[in-house]
């Protein structure tokens, strides 16, 4: 068949979105399969779950005998050369596509958000990272060292704090708090000394299961939680004071930039604090207030390098 | 025999302590085993570790055929009744000694540093925890809720949070620092992007290590190194301030100080700042000078009990 289709693939540590569009952007199909983030020794494996998810979307809009065009694949872990050529190589073995590109995970999210223009975004989910394009098409990142370096204003790094003061207030060395029933109650125990037990089992997810609760204490008015948030909001505005004075040369200067991840979903406390101190932490940062779709941006970049291969 | 002995034991969840006194104090022999701190369902094995000690202590001063009148034993995790108990009925079935006692960790320590009279202590290692006794005999303890909750001021404490400071730096989200260097070359890595999997992999011990060449950097005058000492005095003065209160009714009563564990051992920098800081913080604070020695309070505490039981 002729019909010219390309693939945009979002590639995470929890799942894979694959979206198969036309040449004119119009989505025809999308699948979704297992995590494909790529590690080193393991681009095999991240290349059979594109690949499996791609030919799920293609069957299921009755494509299944047509080769996409261009593929792009933001995929998490990408970052290092050495894992983005290795599942390079293992997509194309397996003719997913005439033509693949493989990228970070952040660049289709920036490609959704500002197209190939300059712009930044920080993220706060389980951890915390902030990424961007500067006007020269300079890419920079900061933050997402992971848990227990960093991920500053991150929801297990609200959790774990959360923790802190909660037995600190036990003990009497910080005044009581509303978080403490808050975060027995989250945590589903009785009492502060069972935290203990709780928090040495805890992953980095199931403390950043705590950070809603904060949030909500803080909406109720608590000085601790609001405290706590106001810190997070701080190490959140670092992330994108840094990036707009390496990336566009002062904070003041016009910075697209754009919010993401569940912590800082629309309508969130801890997205309306970091909107209201951008504004003199950062004063040139113009906000997108679109939600990005990052399996989005990977199509769109697919659109652009169909649009150069047949110009 | 007639001779009357007495046992102390200092059981860790790093090795076992034990010292055979007579009747006047005087040491006759010392052995020392594995970890025996008590963990629930772990009595048994606890108190086989003890058992075999104090039997080479007497085998090593020719008195394997003497049983001691009192054996005091201060185990780590003997704060639960439950295990208290249990670790006593299962010392008692090994015939260790005439009579036995078992108490928390904290209250050899205790009775190394002030007898049976009132006073604090703050230890910071691995770990960070203060707890004291009144004048009226109450017992408080504050922090020591473990690496993922607190340990405010501790070892590992201070290395998550010099981890913190160089990944921020090496972004450009903090200033340059000393600790780059210092860091990487205790972690025995070559870059900072490295230190990701590093700290992956430590333990709360393992950070703990970074404590020291925190201390270094900051006595070499590194600003940023300072301030996280400055911070890890702050916690633990707080802890001493907090216990000041609750058991002495005022920072600003007479109240007998020690200072334990590795960071806290005599002419380390932490101590400096931390007796310094105590000044206007707990102004009331007397500070024992002299090393606090856990297995000689056990030791003392046989004495008592042996003292009681003549009368």
């Amino acid at each position: 068949m002729s019909i010219t289709i390309v693939a945009g693939v979002d590639g995470g540590g929890s799942r894979t979105r694959v979206v198969i569009a036309d040449e004119s952007g119009r989505e025809l199909a999308t699948a979704e399969g297992g995590p494909s983030a790529v590690r080193p020794g393991e681009a095999e494996r991240s290349a059979e779950v594109i690949a499996a998810a791609v030919r799920e979307a293609l069957a299921s809009c009755r494509m299944a005998d047509v080769v996409p065009k261009v593929l792009v694949a933001g995929v998490a872990g990408a970052g290092r050369d050495s894992e983005r050529d290795a599942l390079w190589q293992a997509l194309l073995a397996r003719e997913v596509a005439e033509d693949v590109s493989v990228q970070p995970d952040a660049m289709i999210a920036l490609e959704d958000a500002f197209g190939d223009g300059p712009g930044l975004m920080v993220i706060s989910g389980t951890g915390s990272v902030g990424f961007g394009r500067g006007p020269a098409g300079a890419f920079a990142r900061v933050g997402g060292w992971g848990p227990a370096c960093g991920d500053e204003g991150s929801g297990a790094w609200i959790g774990r704090r959360a923790l802190s003061i909660v037995t600190a207030s036990h003990d009497g060395r910080e005044p009581e708090t509303q978080l403490s029933g808050a975060i027995l109650t989250a945590a589903e125990v009785n009492e502060v000394p069972e935290l203990v037990a709780w928090a040495a089992g805890a992953t980095p997810a199931t403390l950043a299961t705590l950070a809603p609760v904060v949030l909500s204490v803080a909406h109720g008015g608590d000085l601790r939680a609001n405290s706590l948030v106001t810190l997070a909001v701080e190490e959140l505005v670092l992330h994108a004071r840094t990036l707009a004075r390496q990336l566009f040369g002062d904070e003041r200067a016009a910075v697209p930039l754009a919010l993401g991840g569940g912590l800082l979903a629309k309508g969130s406390l801890l997205r309306k604090r970091m909107v209201h101190r951008l504004k003199s932490a950062v004063p040139g940062a113009q906000l997108r207030e679109e939600e990005v779709v990052p399996v989005r941006g990977a199509v769109r970049a697919a659109l652009r390098l169909l649009g150069a291969t047949a110009a």
